[in-house]
């Protein structure tokens, strides 16, 4: 794993920042770090999980846990405009849940300590970090339903139509290993559905792209 | 569906009011009304999910949620200590969760604009809030990496695991059918699963009450 590298020029807008209002914007900016972080780098291991926020501004980040067993599970794929582990930062303690660039990504890391002094002084943050992370709960639910509920194909349909480009390409740029844990499938059964879907001339299959051969046969799949 | 019934006496003590602290708590309390629901009873549809936020005193609640094929499924099982569903509350909008009393329950019912006013003039109630959210994700986080890594049967021992009395009964007083649900399987594999325990001599069967048989065993083969 290569270290997060520092680059010179924040950039200001960030839709967690936007919603904080401009003081708390401008104190969590004072004490951010902009990072680069290439595809597969380590952004932090489960020990740091309490360490600093990370705002997402560009690429795809893993969030990952482990269970007693030792076993790792992709809990979610994170992109830009996302905000991550803020429970981590706001409980402390024990987090087995480490985060990983899926691409290359750019972010910036707030220390927990700017966190905490720029919540106890501007009434903002803590609004826009309860609508953010009401909206994160939303998404665990959401896929706590289609865990439960639906089969692995029509959980592989639903994020293929969650993911369709106006140019008709669906936007993979994750490794398919990462994308098939997220699912909660193995990497085998994920490339199984993948061409069964070809075989029902739903997607086409071109290497690594996939294409939607057929938006309203995928609209009707999905679940 | 029976309709909730309203009883007099609203006792104080409930740990997010004591988390919110002395101003935040009498602010709620002198909006919040007291509810008795039975067993099986509706507590909000999901059309009101957005309408209050419910403090559970006593009793088992159930949180079910609509996929898009109508499909039901149970998110979570709530108790006393809980509260739900502050993200509803706070983003409002459309919410197709809905939440079932799986016992009877004892809450306290305080409607959107009293927690809204309390929230905008208590900082003490967004700080108490952000904690409560920060659990409430990683219990959802939780649950997404069992589902995900370990298989029924392990799950089920993990649920049994967490639910044994000190006088080595399992408490399950919620319907078995919503057990199995919030577990993402169906009644007859639960089923099958205890009954795989039971001849394992982990736990002993007697209609519907668990005991543990062997208690190193069950942790042995909790996951």
């Amino acid at each position: 794993m290569q270290e997060p590298s520092v680059i010179a020029s924040p950039s200001t807008e960030h839709p967690f920042l936007t919603a904080a209002g401009t003081a708390a914007a401008q104190a969590l900016l004072g004490a951010a770090e902009p990072l680069l972080i290439p595809r597969r780098a380590t952004v932090f291991a489960p020990q740091d999980a309490t360490k600093a926020v990370y705002l997402l501004k560009e690429g795809s980040i893993g969030l990952s846990g482990t269970e007693d067993n030792e076993a790792r599970g992709v809990i979610e794929i994170l992109g830009p405009g996302d905000c991550f582990l803020l429970p981590a930062v706001i409980l402390g303690g024990a987090w087995p849940f480490g985060a990983e660039a899926l691409t290359p990504c750019r972010l910036l890391r707030i220390p927990a300590d700017a966190f905490h002094a720029t919540l106890a002084a501007e009434p903002g943050l803590a609004i826009a970090s309860l609508a953010l992370m009401s909206k994160q709960w939303r998404a665990l639910a959401d896929q706590l339903l289609d865990m439960k509920i639906n089969k692995a194909s029509d959980r592989v349909v639903h994020f293929l139509a969650q993911r369709v480009l106006p140019n008709g390409r669906v936007a993979m740029p994750e490794p398919r290993a990462v994308i098939a844990a997220r699912l909660g499938m193995t990497p085998e059964s994920l490339s199984r559905v993948m061409h069964g879907l070809e075989a029902a001339g739903v997607v086409r299959l071109k290497g690594r792209r996939v294409e939607v051969a057929d938006a309203k046969a995928l609209r009707h799949f999905a679940p």
